[in-house]
């Protein structure tokens, strides 16, 4: 945290040292927009043990990007480590219809915008993030933790980023903490978004 | 870090944390707002050692503050530690008329609104922060940090924020590394800014 208030580290970098104090072994994650799968190979690292009790949920709407997040988990993880993971071709907003039912999550993850080196006609939409939010709002378990990271220097980036905003300000302070985490002198650089659950 | 996130420690608490990433014995700080003198004190201890060449510098515009601050200096710290400690009182935008010309800083504090159990009608004003805010940016020394804690929630206190913005916003990211802390779902609880020089 200090290195990206230092600017020594990126916001992904950041991201995944905040989860570390989050995920636990054994817990059950998911990764809402896997992107070419370096969040979800984090994420499987910090819930792999031995009883192969972990797991970790990856959706992309991109098949290109599952295809990317796949061969990165093959080449990465231990066989064992990779049944851990299971990844989804479906929007974010639909995530509730593929995670097991009644299974609190300790950290759900969001890497809003456009595929790193995909198509940037394609991103993720305000409209369905939003319902994706409110979909990772119902199934976290106390203490756990929705991670945003928000660009906003595209086109739609400062809308969705408005929708993220809209979703944060209005949860209340009893169960929710929130915090944000901005440059201001870098109007285009990621916004960090924590959204912890008492 | 990790506790303000997490909503554990109060935002004076965080900054302190920051701060002593900073500070190194030996160095010259300034503390612009001293209030009744808890973030001098902590400064205090941070540049304190044997050699007796820290010093910090303490201003504020009430009397009352400086006594307040005054006092809890000396009731808490060894003769050698105050010594090195010179109050003033005086607004902070003309802090550098009181510190020696050339000592670069490392740490410039403001800590914004109205002193704690003081006169809520006295509280610092944005035309006067920002005259600080400019003085504090020629004093520092590089990789020195400003540290501002702003507290939105009275009757000013949203101007003053704004002053601040205007601030932070207009550094040229070449030589400026700016962050933002603030809580979205707590419009009136205090927003954390630093401002550090590369």
């Amino acid at each position: 945290m200090m290195g990206y208030i230092f600017g020594k580290k990126k916001a992904t970098q950041v991201a995944h040292s905040v989860w570390s104090h989050i995920v636990q072994k054994g817990d059950t994650v998911i990764d809402a927009t896997c992107g070419n799968g370096y969040d979800t190979l984090a994420m499987v690292k910090m819930v792999a043990d031995k009883t192969h009790s972990g797991h970790v949920y990856v959706m992309n709407v991109q098949k290109v990007a599952l295809e990317n997040a796949s061969s990165l988990l093959d080449e990465s993880l231990t066989s064992d480590e990779r049944g851990l993971v299971e990844l989804f071709a479906i929007c974010h907003s639909k995530m509730e219809e593929v995670v097991p039912k009644g299974v609190p999550m300790r950290l759900v993850t969001f890497n809003l915008g456009y595929l790193p080196g995909g198509d940037k006609a394609l991103m993720t939409r305000s409209e369905t993030t939003l319902q994706a939010l409110e979909a990772a709002k119902r199934m976290l378990a106390p203490g756990g933790l929705i991670s945003i990271v928000v660009y906003v220097g595209h086109p739609g980036g400062r809308e969705e980023y408005e929708a993220v905003q809209a979703f944060d300000s209005g949860l209340p302070v009893e169960n929710w903490i929130c915090c944000k985490l901005q440059m201001p002198n870098r109007p285009l650089a990621p916004i960090f978004v924590l959204v912890l659950k008492r």
